[in-house]
């Protein structure tokens, strides 16, 4: 394979940049031309590549965000977007191509492969919603952001003694939430994967003002179906104690990549130029049990993931 | 002076606890008994104090919040408050007050001064919305965790070519969305002081789209007069472009205090002691003209600030 | 088991406090009666046991460092040390301990094993130097906060066009140094497992140098066998070029600890006291492809880690 | 002054860049054009220079380190050192200069005035060692550096019940070990003004033993005259507590700058463009009382700063 592509595709995530890296660099060692794709799938139908030299990836390993700019696609995923996506990529004689992104994403990347164009996947999402892989790029991220916060949260939280709501991301997957709960020693966590009852959350707190605990953190995920200031009202009518919600947002996608974001960012990339250059047709790329692995792309898109009841039981016990 | 007591009143600062160390081993290295008092005002009514030894403060000079809790004070500014509160500090001896807090906690300090209690103030809030002094004990801090966070928000807003408003707090005074602005590179400002109509703003968003600039930084200050929600959906419609909103909230209170926060409120403590023990009767401290300085209580809190607008015409010229 | 005890040991690790606060309320959980002991075998020799209960070990799971304090043993070690511990323990009514430690610490807790007192041993160390688990309790903080620092120093090392040693802890493991090395971009890693000669590292420089590469970075582990005073002459002296060292020390020892030590500092604890609870003997806690486990103690200690050049020849090919 | 250009030089320090964005995007708003110099003088004689953007100073206003590069001038000083980059500077029609550095760079921009040419100077050092200004551009950014040091040292010393010696920047100034010491809550602050004896330093640590105080922080300028190892074995043979040391180096000069000197640069650098633009012909820019000002290169650099001693007294009175 003398001649590749990649993009970074839908919402951002920290260690892109890093992966970029890794997928510039490994390639050129393997004696093939890279370019880069701006704005995703966008830049894939527009033709706008640019080739890309080892220097041009120099000093952005710790850098958020993605140097290629990023999109969410609005023509690709219409009928004949794909076909329109290999003729462009034909014309310059591009070989293969590496996807960086989330859900959505990957979708593309299987329409590419149906219609006979090798891809390889890297799993970049900070809401660790891809089935098929332990962990995404950006999520360890993500947690660590969140964490900052809720220690800065908690100052104020503890002087003024209220409870405080988090609201953080994970529409389809309450992984930052849980992960970010358990971390930050929150009292409750909510997430699509578990909803409790608004009862259950007031009392829970009652229970904690009885034992003499002047203020908690509740994580509330995107997703949980529960809304933070319906929450937030629920929670002072039956508790009487002030309340009040910071929702995060945009903060958790950006940020320098942790060590473990990078690391993996960058075996994924060099992943990725291996399969190619061996030929792969279509694989998604990722972490399991510990280790860098591959899997067919098509069986990577159709995993589902059973939520780990074990990490709530555990938050219930320490937050007793 | 014997026998002092300090509290601290509405919201909480970064830089609460470096003062209270101060004002614990400089009271007790001048020979006095010091008492700290919990949850403000309410409870200097209610009588909740605790004395106060050098060890008690150890470890707490890099703490946010404040580990004397803090509260809106109901009841002390009702009729009859002040001298309730005076009452208990006779029965226990307090001869002088140390009050840290913003605007609220200072009326309040005006109160038993005017009743003929001695009353030290020092301020404490992130707003440096108290006019007789450069700055208050928690800004810094407050400003450079505005700044970590636009930067966080700065890689995603880039990586996605999008307008981004940036709510920071400041009801009464836009310093906290100025000093960020300006340091963050900001593009747009908005505060109490200064509130460009809204065609100034999607202007200035075209004008940068122009230029070639694709993305940018709004700061809004709580106190503009503009919803962050109508400011977005403005935007969008005028100019096309993608804009989101993250509301730092009381983010901006937390953390671990700065430099400039921790020496500042560590003289601040000083120079109250020191007040105390010379028969001051009510004096607010602060910073000015880069000096510990302290006045009559009351010629403080008449006094009002000129917003220099030498600050916006500078990022005008810096974000042209 | 009714009564237990737990104590840290050894160099401290980011992540103790979070294992303590994961013992404490999961044995409490579990009926047990919870104790602390001071200053890790010493204590356990002077019987500085105290009762912990939940709330002693609130707002501690963010913390570096040991609230139990730590030490190296200096009379556990020798002949009927730990008979005299079990004695000790024997007289309160302990029944089973928790040691958190690096590799002294283990061989300590297994001369209690030994002479058939149940311990359970949970990896706390910043050095990922025991073979027979994945990650150390405090590893993943200690590479972050090598990052952080490699970060800074890239500012100056790239302003002043120079080359910059970063020497970083690691005696026995250079997972340290080698994590921080593919993390941070560094051009050369030095580490006990792999020890180029002083020819190749000043060649390195010099090739980067003629590829127009105007700074570099070079990890040193502490116990590379080359120390970093030699070898910033020795670069110096072959290529011309201004070299600095900076030695990071306990620098990286200390910090908040990262999301993944709390998350498995605090599985590690859960399952410490899930194994006393069955009446295990002698068991090894740690995580293996990505999950938590636990071993037997002896073997654990006779685990040798086989090091992963892959990591290197990575790092050759990405900083070509 | 329709042409100008600008040069960073000597050691660098966090702020250079937003220094130089301001420079920049000021100096094309007065309609100058204006060029940038790089490696500082050495750059000026070889005719180093390039004209700079608006784009070109974007996103580097929170960019440690400086893009120019800087270095230390070797044949500048040298006898016509200054007429030969007059000359060039002649030749590209170069009608004024911002100089920004420490000392050593003010004494090259005193020999460019002499001979005649227009210099506007920026104190850019970590140092804060220049004393006709009360703050230098960077020496915030340090201070809190060292404090973010201090406080992962400080969990590790507490740890271990050890006393910490942290050795800081400062051969002529110690105002970076006194701020840090004061805002870290250091025992004993030793700098190049006030060099206490040994005797002082282990008895204030026994004191403090007996006192029950179980770690000690001391922060020890590099220009103190003490040696941090000697001081090491000193406090360890008259204390017999372990003594550890770690020296910051080069972490101190890196780093995102802080709020106040991303200011402070900004306020320099465009009062620099306004100074040129009057035609003023050698100025030193700075902050005094609180204000931005400028005042006679000559007089800035022959004055000399009195040590203020209360702030040692304050470390006592808090330390004690």
């Amino acid at each position: 394979m003398k001649r590749i592509a990649f993009l970074t595709s839908g919402g951002d995530s920290p260690g892109m940049n890093a992966a970029i890296r890794a997928v510039v660099r490994c390639g050129i060692a393997e004696g093939m031309e890279v370019y880069g794709v701006h704005r995703g799938y966008e830049g894939l139908l527009a033709g706008d590549f640019v080739r890309m030299y080892r220097s041009d990836v120099g000093d952005i390993l710790h850098r958020g965000g993605t140097i290629l700019k990023t999109a969410r696609s609005r023509h690709f995923m219409e009928p004949g977007g794909a076909a329109k996506a290999i003729e462009v990529m034909g014309t310059l004689g591009i070989e293969g191509l590496v996807v960086m992104g989330g859900d959505g994403s990957m979708r593309g990347a299987c329409t590419l492969v149906e219609a006979g164009f090798p891809v390889m996947f890297l799993p970049c999402t900070i809401d660790n919603d891809l089935a098929y892989t332990d962990y995404t790029i950006g999520f360890d991220t993500a947690v660590n952001t969140v964490l900052d916060a809720i220690s800065k949260i908690r100052d104020t939280s503890s002087a003024h003694e209220r409870v405080t709501i988090v609201e953080v991301m994970g529409r389809e997957s309450g992984d930052i939430a849980l992960y970010a709960g358990m971390a930050g020693g929150a009292e409750i966590v909510l997430t699509p994967e578990r909803k409790p009852m608004l009862s259950y959350v007031y009392n829970k707190v009652l229970a904690g003002l009885n034992r003499g605990k002047l203020h908690s953190i509740i994580i509330n995920a995107e997703g949980s179906g529960i809304a933070s200031d319906a929450l937030e009202a629920d929670i002072e009518s039956h508790t009487g104690k002030e309340t009040r919600t910071v929702v995060l947002s945009y903060l958790q996608r950006g940020g320098s990549p942790s060590a473990q974001d990078r690391i993996l960012a960058t075996f994924c990339g060099a992943k990725a130029i291996e399969l190619l250059k061996n030929g792969e047709k279509g694989c998604a790329i990722g972490q399991k049990d510990g280790k860098i692995f591959a899997m067919d792309l098509f069986e990577a898109a159709a995993c589902t993931k059973e939520p780990d009841m074990s990490l709530y039981e555990l938050i219930e016990v320490l937050s007793m």
